[in-house]
């Protein structure tokens, strides 16, 4: 039978990370490989610089090594220091030595001219004006001292870091390897992409998903493996995974008898460690223990193993202080709300204004991972928050999109260049955008708020086409004031239309020309700073 | 003979990439693989959905599909529609049908009421309240739309877009792939890193630097190849690459005598596209074609190649709107100026308060390759920028280091956790964070400023020991106070001990007892908010 998960029998998201942590913690495996080939590895251990950086005090320039109480005044040359030369001599008092850039600093010298700032003869260099002692002087040290931390455990490596360690004579380093994963799906509906799709059925993406962002976080996949929605072949699929693997995903189709399929699995063949997180999305997921194995149920919900994986699964694989995922500080440019017993993730877009970033929560539901992908980051609230727009909140930055961005209204005869980015999505966010002071270009309508100013404007007349269930649209587009009866809502009029044969649509006319006259709606463009050439269709 | 780069020959970065473009555009290959195998790469092609997502109406709850306007009331249950089954009749008004999440919506029904929220008997499902059409129901589409896009060309594919497109039914996608890149390293000072360092001598960072960050972005690399500063050898090694390669990158070593050479070798072999730039660290940085392939030569300096390959080579691969770096706005700390006449990358630390990041420019010379891998970001700043601290300005990010830290003066009685980042770069910065509100752990020394509270405070006596040339610190250091004569300016009490038998050096009696008594200092320790766990030798 069906396993309800109470509210209160749901763990933290942090709790179920550390339990898991504490009743299996993971080994990652470790090897020695050439720096080159450590790049975007995390550090196995704290590496200190074995040498002092610059190993000897250098010459920044080429010039002549002098001492600087010496000048201003002329003084005899005494030959030349080449770059990797070792200093024999210390530097007399009204002596000079010819130096390169990089070449060794004589003892006695303190600084160096530049060779384009001295008067030069064959036995001579003169120096006019008076010489800051350490002018031009790279001194042993001053970069890195000889025992200071380059990396520390579990240090991510950039570039950089290798740079600085090919710097300090370290041509090897131990980094930490990823684990062997095994990914399997289960679910009847499921197809997998690039086969023909059956009616009612869906194409398989949450095993894609975990084998892309287990390679990209440098572990081995197995799979990822379909298995139909069957006890028997759930429990052998798991079991033989487990032999093969270091951990297990299972992610449950979303029927209600397999999530039980895949706990009951789980409860036969070794320990469940916890079942149901206060999370949302991802209230079912699972965490057992098969024969001294790591196994997560995820839920079958797209958006769901999205965040569980982050919030939880690769929490646990990383277990230290390294795993904090890149967090900014941004400004909340609409109200958003938390679950009122869950932790809640919530995919906003973002946009950048000259001092500030905002960011706009979407609306949304867990089975839309086009949505969530055309999202740059989230929100992790705590059960129970509410923010009111104008609130400072920490965001969890998946992307930065560089591209100017349109936002509002869909329209399909307002032509837009390829080059931006088209969150047509409506005129709420976008009228929110028009106040607060973000946005490239901005498609508002009359139905929800009305600008001061605008580039461009059209009018367009609204009808209601067809019979049956009445397709309306979402609060943030502006004929759903319009619509407030509508059983279905959708985001854009292009959804609307995918309805004309089955329902009774409210869609404007240049989309299609209906039949029942509701009124109409007045387009606003507004373009912000040097945006024009984004809008190709408008004069 | 020396070639000397006059300002005014020199042209701005953006104009260098733009020229190197428009002489000869990079074209990168493409190939067709499997969507896992996409993860971060670049998308060759726009790609839209070839199909609605959701496919079809779906329940996103296990219940029963009803039309809303039959209830509150009593309806006939006429069966169940499994998950993955086609809907073969319209439900009839007052009757209802059993599904599953996932299951496809029959017509006429417009919504589902929860399995838990109804009252059911063999024949009969109750719906006590009114229920909203839509409830519990993904439409069709409303997702994505068919036609929508789900990836522009250029852009980079997450694991969250591959998830996109396994659930549009696409299982292969054509990528951008690397380029073969020659890289080689020229200077007679230069040892690879894991052998013995001669004297004088130095270790060879440059060509693993740009090894490592060529790996990162795909491309496939020959080298690092160490040439000596010779004329002959240079032109062979950039000949003999240009035959094997699509791109070199030549690294001068920091002799006068060579950046000439691979000048020369460039005219002799192919034509200069440009030599110098208006860009600090990196002016002496030369473009060519040689051959019908592209050539560049950047300067020996660690710092300059990265900045010079960041801002530059890897703009020209990427030439396109997608090359942006993540930037951040962020709140400058303390004052910076820029070059007069050249674009100038100063590195900074980034600190996170509450609601703001506020960045700190790096006391640094362009050899520091330690320095700058320690650094967060650096900020971008045309010619004869000034700002004062408190502007707001854009930093390009390379790293989020989520440690708490230690900002201040270095002591090394004072036993630090490991699980903090350790910036004991001195007590300015410190004051200033004291000031601004940023920081966890402030050490700063009364010499500099003095802090309202504190939680720890200890005074050291500071000492002159031995003789010859004066060895101070850099004036973010307390001590710096007392040294303004210092003709060697270093960062802290463990570089000044390097310079113990070599000059007179000023140093605290925890660090060496010496001879001639300067003063004494305080130093007061502040710990914010709970970080009193990341001291650990403090009572």
């Amino acid at each position: 039978m069906r396993k309800v998960l109470r509210d209160e029998q749901l763990i933290d998201p942090t709790e179920a990370v550390q339990l898991a942590i504490s009743r299996l913690p993971v080994k990652l495996p470790v090897s020695e490989v050439s720096i080159i080939d450590a790049i975007g590895k995390r550090s196995a251990e704290e590496v200190e610089s074995p040498i002092d950086l610059p190993p000897f005090s250098r010459s920044t320039v080429d010039g002549y090594a002098i001492r600087s109480s010496d000048v201003p005044g002329k003084l005899r040359l005494m030959g030349k220091l080449n770059i990797g030369e070792e200093p024999s001599v210390t530097l007399p008092p009204g002596q000079c030595i010819e130096v390169d850039t990089g070449s060794a600093l004589p003892p006695g010298a303190d600084a160096v001219v530049k060779v384009e700032d001295v008067r030069k003869t064959s036995e001579f260099v003169e120096v006019t004006s008076s010489v800051s002692p350490g002018l031009n002087v790279a001194w042993m040290g001053s970069d890195l001292v000889q025992g200071e931390p380059i990396l520390s455990q579990g240090e991510q490596i950039t570039s950089e870091k290798i740079a600085t360690l090919a710097a300090a004579g370290i041509s090897t380093i131990k980094v930490v390897e990823g684990l062997k994963v095994a990914v399997i799906t289960t679910g009847n509906e499921l197809v997998p992409p690039g086969s023909p799709l059956p009616p009612a059925h869906v194409y398989e993406s949450n095993g894609w998903y975990l084998a892309a962002r287990l390679k990209e976080l440098g572990h081995e996949v197995l799979g990822p493996t379909m298995v139909r929605d069957n006890y028997e072949e759930i429990l052998n699929a798991i079991s033989e995974a487990v032999d093969r693997s270091d951990l297990v995903l299972v992610t449950g189709g979303t029927s209600a008898g397999e999530r039980d399929y895949v706990h009951a699995a789980l409860s036969s063949l070794g320990e469940v460690v916890f079942h149901g997180l206060r999370f949302k999305p991802g209230k079912p997921t699972v965490m057992a223990i098969v024969r001294g194995k790591p196994v997560f149920g995820l839920p079958g919900n797209p958006a769901s193993t999205v965040m569980v994986f982050d919030r939880i699964v690769n929490k646990y694989l990383s277990q230290g202080g390294w795993d904090e995922p890149l967090t900014i500080t941004a400004v909340l440019a609409a109200p958003v709300m938390a679950d009122p017993r869950r932790f809640t993730y919530v995919p906003v877009y973002a946009f950048r204004s000259t001092s500030t970033t905002f960011v706009y929560p979407i609306i949304f539901d867990s089975h839309m991972i086009g949505t969530l992908s055309s999202s740059d980051g989230y929100l992790a609230l705590p059960p129970g928050t509410r923010l009111e727009a104008g609130s400072v909140v920490e965001v969890r930055l998946l992307k930065v999109d560089p591209r100017p961005v349109v936002l509002g209204e869909e329209e399909r005869s307002l032509s837009l260049s390829n080059n931006v980015r088209k969150l047509l999505v409506g005129s709420r966010p976008a009228c929110d955008a028009l106040r607060m002071g973000f946005g490239d270009v901005l498609i508002v309508s009359s139905l929800l708020c009305q600008p001061d100013s605008y580039q461009y404007s059209m009018t367009r007349t609204l009808f209601w086409s067809g019979r049956g269930v009445e397709v309306g649209y979402v609060d943030w587009v502006g004929m759903s004031s319009l619509t407030k009866t509508a059983h279905v809502k959708v985001k854009s009029p292009s959804i609307a239309l995918k309805f004309l044969n089955r329902g009774r649509v409210l869609l404007p006319s240049t989309y299609h020309a209906g039949e029942e006259e509701v009124g109409e709606e007045t387009l606003y463009v507004v373009v912000r700073n040097n945006s024009r050439k984004f809008l190709e269709g408008i004069k």
